[in-house]
């Protein structure tokens, strides 16, 4: 890695996740600053206080970092949806204890003078791949990640849209069944397809592994639920693209996250279910490919946030 | 009406629909030139010669309208989609013997020296409600059109899209079921929720009416699978406003077209959906609206391509 020239400006980013916090120096090449990289535990068992000082004390570990090389310039804040309020509040889905919390106050020491941009992961993670990765010279395209959730970001016409409240981007609530009345939300793409729900599905079909490791040991085995059940993942995630080309009209989907590398064929198998899903021409184009910013695409997009985007 | 003001500039716009082509002159102001609109019927037989006869007769009625009075600056052109090409080719779903008709050649001698604008008829609409209808100052939103098909156009950060290839806005052509191998389409919320789909279904379960007409007079007379038809409809149009919602972020939903004029409350009835429907806190302070400009919507959109949107 080149070294950094002196007195070279850089970004305090910051990545709240559902069960951990990172924070990280960035320079404006999207170089995450060597030994700034820090992390903490979150989780469902979070209170405000100390959601807060975990928060603090990896932009504390984080800022250490910078030597006399650096001049810390912004504070970018990638969350965890959905974002509340004017868009710099938060209420993370499976942090029951966190609600309509300001971020704001808890990193605004470390940024100066200067302001906290705040936004969701999925867009950062959009930010990043456009700038720096897959989705470079795309000019309408989405970022998803397929994980224990299903998130991601939106492309229009070369820009990362943000949404009337900065919740643009929440891929993995569009519907791809009808929705019971017991309960509604398992039939949205995240319910139906995301890592936990596809070995729930395989467990309730008789494989017995524990997690989605095992399920990709038992796909590469051909086990023949593993193979199913990450077919339906693909098939589920491939219709709700095609839901989206329709709508939006994209050329290009880039795809990371965890449970994405479940099969090696799994973006393959998401492409062709998104084409045989397209009712319109045009969605019949869209390619799939993969994500190319992997872990760093949160910490590189919050630090665009503050570079300029 | 007020008198237009002499030499005023006005376009040529047409609306190609699945069924007939309107043609008239428009004002800057969205006004239609009285006297200037002329109609023509199309239909699945139409070969592409039929056809652009019958586009170009509109197109002339139309300009003979012109008088002393107007400047005929520019033609605009909405159309059902999708779109072909280089945007500017169509292959109208329900007429199967026009693919790919190149539609600028056929309206280019009305043009004069100017350029001829295509685009498709859900994003005329969604236009002309931005610029003068019941999307007036909304960031982000969309104009749907519930009626023989499902169809529209997405407003983000106060700017219709329009997509790689010019078909962004196919509203209808989102899942709102799980596709069967039989008939995938038929999940699509137009297969599930158009007008005809709800007459389907209302046959298939016992009503022996006619069309929509015949349903509204018995949704009013509260016939029990009348009434069942409109709420299945407005629950899935709801539905996949939800996931527009997760997607875009979007505040405002203008509806229109023959179908949701279907009851009174139908649109109430899809807002009720789109809001129990929604996971996230932003998705259920969605309102659905009635659209404004009915059916001049098209060709003021269609002109407004030309007025430089």
């Amino acid at each position: 890695m080149p070294a950094h020239t002196p007195e070279s400006p850089v970004v305090l980013a910051v990545d709240i996740g559902g069960t951990k916090v990172d924070a990280a120096l960035v320079d404006a090449d999207g170089r995450i600053v060597p030994g700034s990289r820090h992390r903490a535990p979150t989780g469902a068992g979070q209170t405000p206080e100390t959601f807060a000082r975990a928060i603090a004390a990896v932009c504390e570990q984080a800022t250490d970092a910078a030597g006399p090389a650096h001049r810390l310039i912004g504070v970018g804040v990638g969350t965890a949806g959905p974002l509340l309020g004017d868009g710099t509040h938060v209420s993370p889905l499976n942090m029951p204890g966190i609600r309509d919390l300001p971020l704001v106050p808890t990193v605004e020491r470390f940024a100066g003078a200067a302001p906290v941009h705040v936004a969701l992961d999925g867009t950062c993670i959009a930010l990043a791949e456009v700038r720096f990765g897959a989705l470079r010279g795309v000019r309408n395209g989405i970022a998803m990640v397929v994980s224990t959730g299903i998130g991601g970001g939106i492309v229009v016409d070369g820009r990362v849209i943000r949404g009337d409240t900065g919740n643009a981007g929440h891929v993995g609530q569009s519907w791809v069944r009808r929705p019971s009345p017991d309960d509604p939300v398992a039939a949205t793409v995240e319910a139906v397809a995301s890592g936990p729900a596809t070995v729930r599905w395989a467990n309730a079909h008789g494989w017995t592994g524990a997690d989605g490791l095992a399920l990709a040991a038992d796909y590469r085995a051909r086990h023949p639920v593993a193979v199913q059940a990450v077919q339906r993942s693909a098939e589920a995630v491939g219709q709700a693209i095609s839901s989206f080309g329709a709508l939006l009209d994209v050329t290009t989907v880039a795809i990371g996250g965890g449970f994405s590398r479940v099969a090696d064929d799994y973006l393959p198998l998401v492409e062709a279910a998104a084409h045989r899903a397209a009712v319109l021409p045009a969605a019949r184009d869209v390619r799939v490919v993969p994500a190319e910013l992997g872990d760093d695409a949160p910490l590189v997009g919050a630090a665009l946030l503050a570079f300029g985007g």
